[in-house]
């Protein structure tokens, strides 16, 4: 099963991108009357036929939709950007593949301000949830960690923040967590400063490890979004069939 | 801290490698006098005093050596490698950022036989390796699905493969695993053959899923590293004080 990408799903006829029409028609070579499945990545999913097998905007005819429901523990990732774009493309790229709900691309003190193309990221993102299946595209923003932290102030999410301090013991793995919101801080190479580290700990954030390994930013993100995939209810950690 | 690699650490005195003195003296700007340290990627740290800095090949002598015991539970990892090469660079990385002991890159009846240079392997593994400041490499090689099973008939290994199919409803994190060698088996892109399925299952491979969503081969393999990571009595899952 291929899924195709369109941002709104209400109307019962709808006209594919240029992209998803060339994706569709000419590499999936499908042709009208063929059906197809779409998402608008807002947890929607839909099957649809093909009206008019048209290469630059292929036209659909919707024959049944289905809201596919959001994870009941979602995942909020705030990381720090790497110098490297490739890097942040390929986390983007795994997060929508393993689960992931937000991604915050947050400029911090030791950031080496990185260039981030959010268009490409975007189109890295919905690639990632065709190829995975998936109805759910994540929310994704850049901004300064200053801002970022402000704007936090005003919601109640669980947080973590994972950094490199030898006091800190506390394993994300080891957390209990089976649903809501959980926002997890990856800083950059560099590490958070310590005015960073202060205004965390100001606003309650649980400093925590992602294993015993010292990680590169972007794998350390991705500790973080398997964690969380892994302890999803449906396959909850310490299920009484746990290793049955 | 920065960990330089030389394949035999037994002698005192040891000459880098062309490559690692570049590293040491011209990246790093080390100079004669300064101490460094030194792994063999077999377990052995050792911590050096540079006596000449030569950047064609810098010489150190050691001051003291310590084993670096290998973790309680191992990894070896079978997968059949992407037509992608950049996809096995990228996940030979970031399995020995996480942790691996062993990969072997199995060419698989739907696999779309693909070029893999294992010199350009082994560097990423080494790059990782001091990046991530562990001192065991993983073993790696390549050979043929059906080589691959004739040889490890010999082996008493735990045995996991990881495939698609609606019956099977096993996770590899909800098993007990706490010590020991376990070989996870991950399929390419058009998933393993029926006559390779059979074969594992003679061979009383247990069939598992990595969590819910479809994943890329190399995503999957990722997957599994992660869990075992996750797994290692260190940070276990149901220790007493999770969630403390």
């Amino acid at each position: 099963m291929t899924v195709f990408y369109h941002p709104d799903l209400e109307a019962n006829t709808v006209v594919l991108s240029v992209e998803e029409s060339r994706h569709c028609i000419k590499a999936m070579r499908k042709r009208a009357g063929d059906t197809v499945h779409l998402t608008d990545g807002k947890g929607m999913l839909a099957e649809a036929e093909i009206v008019s097998a048209d290469l630059t905007g292929c036209v659909v005819s919707i024959i049944w939709r289905e809201e596919i429901p959001a994870r009941r523990l979602r995942l909020h990732l705030a990381v720090a950007p790497t110098k490297n774009a490739d890097r942040m493309e390929w986390l983007t790229e795994k997060a929508v593949e393993i689960g992931i709900e937000k991604i915050s691309f947050i400029i911090c003190e030791h950031s080496e301000r990185p260039k981030i193309d959010m268009e490409r990221l975007r189109r890295i993102a919905i690639a990632a949830l065709k190829q995975s299946q998936t109805c759910h595209l994540p929310e994704m923003e850049t901004l300064l960690f200053t801002d970022f932290i402000e704007r936090e102030k005003g919601n109640d999410t669980l947080r973590y923040i994972a950094w490199c301090d030898e006091n800190n013991h506390s394993q994300l793995v080891h957390e209990t967590l089976s649903q809501g919101e959980v926002l997890l801080l990856i800083g950059p190479e560099g590490d958070f400063s310590d005015p960073e580290i202060e205004m965390c700990r100001k606003m309650n954030f649980k400093e925590i490890k992602l294993g015993e390994r010292r990680l590169r930013t972007e794998t350390a993100a991705l500790y973080g979004c398997f964690a969380i995939a892994a302890k999803q209810p449906m396959d909850a950690m310490c299920s009484p069939t746990m290793g049955e």
